[in-house]
């Protein structure tokens, strides 16, 4: 069974964005772009709102074409592990979950126009390398209202945003964890990761 | 120079309490309770918002007298470590900003009309313990707004709430923090520690 891991960046008040959806608060952590680019093996699956998506669309698709000029929202400049990741993200089969969107011209990208609990359960089901979700919020809420986000991670940046929006909202019941990691990093980031409880 | 720390337990999705205010989720943790009680030392200061007030004048008053049927919002029943906080919150002063409530009955109680960010510092200056600040979400903002809080201690349960109410909100701009601690415990909480960055 593939499982769906969501990945964000936090400020250390909880928060996953800025109101109007800036990431420029965001500590960069090298390491963390180590570790990440390590684990990524072989074409994965990104599951997108629309909004994430648009996000990742316009810096990703250039980001190995014109390296010095494109923007960075997630930083890190024109390292070894963005250029992996770069890749990795192209490659990437992506899943665009859209009522508004006409298409989607992206490599590798589908639009989905409902989110189906019981269609991603098939996807589940289906072999291949696991997914993962980045921001999202709308669907990484409903995702986890119906118990298919497996693992989260959570980086905590030393940092107070004092306003922004939350990851997860408008879940009718809460839902208990496991913490599987604690890391700090010398950046002053902290990894916590966890997964469902079942 | 007293310093003012705030506490605060969160769910791994950031939120510090559910929509109605309620802490029903926290996943209680005798370590930390006391690690806490351990810390306790000679006549402190809390600053209250007015709900957090009410809701700790609602337990912390009786629950040395009727242990067995007070209710509870922070669990641990009637552990040495809950006594010792109930002596430590009835005999510190409780300093309580409000400008609805009429007056303030709790033994060591004094109430704040309006919170005058130069009668914190001036409050700072005075001798005394360190000063403390649960919950009280509107308060811990305009504190943090002025750079008025030097330590931030977040216990991160193993729960998303998926609603809720965040801690601060209305802040102009973000802060940085310097970790201090990144602490697991067996329960899944973590306890991050941070400094405000100077």
């Amino acid at each position: 069974m593939r499982r769906i891991m969501a990945f964000n960046q936090v400020s250390a008040d909880g928060y996953f964005s800025g109101p109007d959806g800036n990431l420029d608060w965001v500590v960069q952590d090298p390491e963390i772009g180590k570790s990440m680019a390590a684990n990524l093996s072989g074409p994965g699956t990104i599951l997108f709102g629309r909004r994430t998506y648009e996000m990742f669309e316009s810096f990703w698709p250039k980001a190995l074409d014109d390296p010095k000029t494109a923007p960075n929202p997630h930083g890190g400049g024109r390292s070894a592990e963005t250029r992996a990741m770069a890749v990795w993200i192209n490659e990437a089969t992506k899943v665009v979950f859209s009522r508004t969107r006409k298409d989607v011209t992206w490599r590798n990208s589908r639009l989905v126009r409902e989110l189906d609990p019981r269609e991603i359960e098939e996807m589940k089901r289906q072999p291949g390398a696991d997914m993962i979700i980045f921001g999202s919020g709308s669907v990484a809420s409903r995702l986890s209202e119906h118990g298919l986000i497996d693992d989260y991670q959570f980086v905590v940046c030393p940092v107070l945003l004092g306003n922004g929006r939350s990851l997860l909202s408008g879940l009718p019941k809460s839902g208990k964890l496991t913490l599987e990691e604690a890391r700090p990093f010398p950046s002053g980031n902290v990894m916590l990761r966890y997964a469902r409880a079942r």
